[in-house]
């Protein structure tokens, strides 16, 4: 922690002390949101929307390569659109805000503000698909979506919040598969390249499923305090909600068929995650590839001759190879050091009068804190070296604390006691019956997080639950 | 017009017939909208949405370099925030979706979906800003909002639409002033170097002023139809906002100040607007600048030997310098030329096995149908400058059309007679009347477009409509 500043500081809670207040804390000191006037939503500064704009970029080009195309679909379903899924309805509808009236008047039926547009995208498929050749449809929009929650948290749980929603429709049965698991890979890959946060790939039980899919798959993090975080989701529908709404094509025998549709998320939600598997105590610390600002350049007296100059031709130069920032309002450096590691800002460069002299400068990494002497002439290259590293530590560092925070469960006691007493993922196998998943959850506050691609080894062979015969390994785990 | 197809064209209505309906049919058949289940909605489908995609990229790095930042603010305003400021709510509250209920309970408050964010960003600004070293404050936000409209039309009125609203606060008046007019002129400098539209600058008078603005200024387009479409706007607040909201700052000599308040908003009207003022009766041109696909490669007799390979070659060098496309679907050479016309795609290139054995291709281009061959060997470099010359000569040509519809009115005589038969815009003397502007778009559907910045000529001494001394030049038409 930087030493001559410590009011800015001194204001988070460490982690250990309290997590929640810690993450509250590191949320509002680092301005990425601010509460709003209205209950439950939240206003995302320049600090905060900007992450989410690195986000999209990035995760448009990896959708649009797959052969993505962006729609925009209306903000409102109407109810009786709603309904048509009864799985579906019953999962959002009691979540859901509703508009009763445009302008003056009353309207004739209420309006729900979209929690999800799987209604919407299968009443736009049911004219737009009528021939094979109309097939797949691979559609996403990016866009704001509400649901009415009672407890709220920053960018964990909140009344409205951005994401993207990719629907798509195709002709069998395999294609709807094999996109449902190729958009968790691209989420997956994302998330492990580029936010340096690795996740276990599964499948969510039939009681974790979205509402309305026939099978939900999961990429699931993991935080500073053991706890789980659901980073995106894909769905396969089967052919569900295409019965209820009446999609079907003529396939190349003049045979009328059901489409097979996937729908796949991934949200804001995924910045708190960030927070929470590489912030520390003196704030946030964001890996290179997803953060607005990657170097900043801290002058040292920069009323001395010549300092601001350099530090100006240091960041023109620096602004070539990545996203740099000079800071030179009046603050002391101390005072800058401080909320540079408060933001998250991966590297800083401090530059003083000896420096210069010097023909050099010191580069301060954000999550070591490690000093490196660097030659000015070498600047640009020697930068760029240590965020590449810098991102791929993050990572390594991310998957020990993970993998140290695995641990395996055989039966009952051994399952309540890692529950109760160390917080991470639990491997425990499972019957397959929901009333060992209800048991679970209400004595433990533990839930089935997936079950796992990669992860296919059977530590026993009965149910850490009821002691029944047992095949498939679950990852427990509390969860955000 | 393509010849082997007329199928795909022979639905649309000429635009001389009955220009509304060329308009819904150019909208429907280049495939950039379709309608929802939700009245007064549009669905964005990919070719339309794309458009706005560019539209986005290329405002938002111009915004960028001028040093906005941006950020997102909730959907919903509570009743009580929106009738804060009393010309605004008068303004706004006769035309808001309004929610009543949350999952299964009666909201103690009701929340409208935002039609604009003054009120909430005034809400955030009255807590963000302390002290003059909090300003000014940039702030811009990409979203949708919802106007209770009762007549709709694609991208021109619609309940929901997408835009991007600028709200910013500064320490004095003369700066605020300066960002409404910086504002003004990035976006009118876009829609002439990007979407080829000469736009012109002017301040709209006080009956046409946004609700609650001291001052609002307007971008004015003329569509092929001689109307006006208002492109753009941006407003100054003076203090109002401040005074009603409480937004104050301590000056450097610690006295208590309100901010000076701007907002500028642009829409996916402009989508409207690049139909009306470039479209012909084939379908919709684009821009190069702003055209998803730039140039299509269609091969000719596709099953020859060696035809397919060579035309994903010129793509891929092709893909190297612009935004290109590749035809290789098994429809015909025709109707794909139909195809390519109605969505507008700048240049296509036809190229056939007689063309590959002389090593040369057709260059076509959308606006002229002039056809150019040229040599493989040329065709990046070629396509580049074509695509350049369409570029300057669409805006050449919507302004030499802009300006063969401008008309002087000395007196009522006159502007009567030019009003009715005369489409276009109508310049008149005006005396500042609210009176004399009411008698003008009651008898004569005609409204005052703006007060222009550039022709500050005095084309009479006295009021068109009343005769009285005037000083004021008005640029009246009928408007979208």
């Amino acid at each position: 922690m930087a030493k001559d500043n410590r009011k800015m500081v001194e204001a988070i809670t460490s982690m250990e002390e309290d997590f929640a207040q810690w993450y509250t804390d590191v949320v509002k000191k680092a301005e990425l949101i601010d509460y709003s006037s209205v209950k439950g939503c939240m206003i995302l500064k320049p600090a905060g929307y900007a992450i989410w704009e690195n986000i999209q970029a990035e995760l448009d080009r990896r959708f649009k390569a797959t052969g993505v195309e962006n729609v925009y679909m209306p903000l409102f379903i109407p109810e009786s659109l709603l309904e048509k899924e009864k799985d579906h309805v019953a999962g959002f509808a009691p979540e859901v805000a509703w508009v009763t009236h445009g302008g003056m008047n009353r309207l004739q039926e209420r309006l729900c503000v979209r929690p999800t547009s799987e209604t919407l995208f299968c009443d736009f498929y049911k004219n737009l698909i009528q021939s094979y050749r109309d097939l797949p449809k691979v559609y996403n929009q990016w866009c704001s979506v509400v649901r009415w929650e009672k407890e709220t948290r920053p960018f964990l749980r909140s009344r409205e919040f951005l994401w993207q929603e990719g629907h798509t429709a195709h002709a069998t049965r395999e294609e709807a598969q094999e996109r449902t698991i190729q958009m968790l890979n691209v989420y997956a890959d994302f998330c492990e390249e580029v936010l340096a946060m690795p996740v276990i790939r599964g499948q969510k039980t039939e009681k974790e499923k979205f509402a309305g899919a026939k099978a939900t798959y999961t990429i699931e993090a993991l935080m500073h305090d053991g706890k789980a975080l659901q980073s995106g989701t894909s769905h396969n529908f089967g052919d569900g909600f295409a019965q209820a709404f009446g999609i079907q094509y003529t396939d190349r025998d003049n045979k009328l068929q059901y489409v097979h549709q996937t729908s796949w998320g991934l949200s804001t939600r995924l910045i708190g995650a960030i927070i929470m598997a590489h912030g520390d105590n003196d704030g946030l610390v964001l890996p290179p590839r997803i953060a607005p600002v990657q170097a900043i350049v801290i002058p040292i007296r920069q009323q001395a001759d010549g300092v601001l100059d350099k530090a100006r031709e240091i960041s023109e130069m620096l602004g070539r190879v990545c996203r740099t920032k000079l800071d030179e309002s009046e603050k002391s450096p101390g005072w800058k050091f401080a909320e540079q590691e408060m933001r998250g800002i991966p590297v800083r460069i401090e530059l003083g009068p000896k420096d210069i002299e010097a023909g050099k400068c010191v580069v301060v990494r954000r999550d070591t804190r490690e000093k490196t002497e660097v030659s000015l002439a070498n600047l640009s290259d020697e930068v760029v070296r240590i965020l590449d590293t810098m991102q791929k530590e993050m990572f390594e560092r991310a998957r020990a604390h993970r993998d140290a925070h695995i641990y395996d469960a055989h039966n009952y006691e051994e399952l309540q006691n890692i529950a109760i007493n160390k917080p991470g993922f639990i491997r425990g196998m499972w019957c397959g019956s929901t009333e060992c998943e209800e048991k679970i959850k209400e004595d433990l506050a533990v839930t089935s997080r997936c079950m796992p691609f990669h992860d296919k080894e059977q530590i026993s062979d009965v149910c850490v639950c009821c002691g029944k015969p047992a095949h498939k390994l679950v990852y427990w785990g509390k969860a955000y």
